[in-house]
């Protein structure tokens, strides 16, 4: 049987939360094509390189970024996508609080800049469809698991919970909706804690009942 | 930048249900490596072919269905998992009505048969991986999208659609419980039709609300 040759690459849609907007990690591509335009970290494979490996690889070397929780996509590869000709890409997705990222500055990183999905600039190649496609699978995630745990500090109120579902989905949710179907989800629980504010009264902090990505609720 | 060549194919599943059981579509192999072993349909991508269409193309030449719904499952690229050498697959799942797909049976096929989860032969290269990822995705489908719609009729009795979730989530469900969970999910409406049974009396018949399968309700 006959084997064809393909070129695939990996890219990376890392979001997270900062200034109460949801945020991309987007480098300045260092060589053509799009040279100086912004784009998603990425790079080849190398040949016989696991994704899972190649990924971390090119965190490192692109953004000097270590230890995200990652996730795979999806993998495109229609014809038009690279101007070098058809080259599959193997997305992968991340979600992580800003002060968990280290973010080397050095000579060697591409720029590496958090920009906001709301205004994002000029993107090379299909990275804004890819960025389109993840921001969809992480809406879709919150309905149904405990992903947002990932953005949240241990200890949170309904507030923040709350606050981070509404700059994720990017609409105000109402308030008392939003407890009673969150609630629903079993998900979380509360603790004995509680965050004392200096003029509100003290709000009740409530934790995941896991911190782990894979575990979702099962409804049947 | 170094492009390194990798071969890359795509492997389907293809679960139907039929005789009250779920099953996956196997073929017998033609060729080396693990010739005569039972096997996801699948194979290499054609030179700048877009993944999608080579499932098409690979559907029609291996079993000859086509018409049959397809998602993009995951892509798995360890290097242990050809002896031919590290070969990165894009897996794909669907899911149809047995009736709904056109096996032809010809010389050209490889012996396409409906082999029951449950009773799985051995199974060439890490294929029974890919089958137990698909299998978990289904299940997960089955707690928050309308997905069980590709295996019911227009117009199901809630009898049937417990059944049918049975089936798949290979366990006993309580009907009062279930019943009070599905309505909650808010999929399916009543129609005003009943199905007539000879000795029991007539049951609601229910439908979809949506019968796409990228719909999902909404929660927040």
């Amino acid at each position: 049987m006959t084997r064809f040759h393909q070129s695939v690459t990996t890219d990376i849609v890392i979001f997270t939360i900062s200034d109460e907007q949801l945020k991309v990690l987007l480098i300045k591509r260092a060589n053509e094509p799009f040279k100086d335009q912004w784009a998603l970290p990425g790079g080849f494979l190398f040949e016989k390189e696991e994704p899972d490996k190649a990924v971390v690889r090119i965190l490192w070397k692109k953004v000097e970024i270590k230890d995200v929780y990652l996730e795979q996509l999806y993998t495109f590869g229609s014809s038009g996508r690279d101007p070098r000709g058809r080259i599959i890409t193997i997305s992968y997705f991340a979600l992580t609080p800003k002060d968990k990222i280290k973010i080397v500055v050095s000579d060697k990183v591409q720029t590496p800049t958090f920009r906001s999905v709301k205004q994002l600039p000029d993107i090379a190649f299909d990275h804004n469809r890819i960025i389109t496609y993840a921001l969809q699978r992480l809406r879709s995630k919150l309905e149904y698991t405990n992903v947002a745990y990932s953005l949240l500090p241990q200890y949170f109120t309904f507030n923040q919970l709350q606050r981070t579902y509404e700059i994720i989905l990017n609409k105000k949710l109402d308030k008392r909706n939003f407890r009673k179907k969150f609630i629903l989800l079993g998900l979380i629980k509360p603790t004995k804690k509680v965050l004392k504010g200096e003029r509100q009264r003290p709000a009740k902090l409530y934790q995941f009942i896991s911190r782990k990505p894979t575990e979702l609720k099962k409804f049947f």
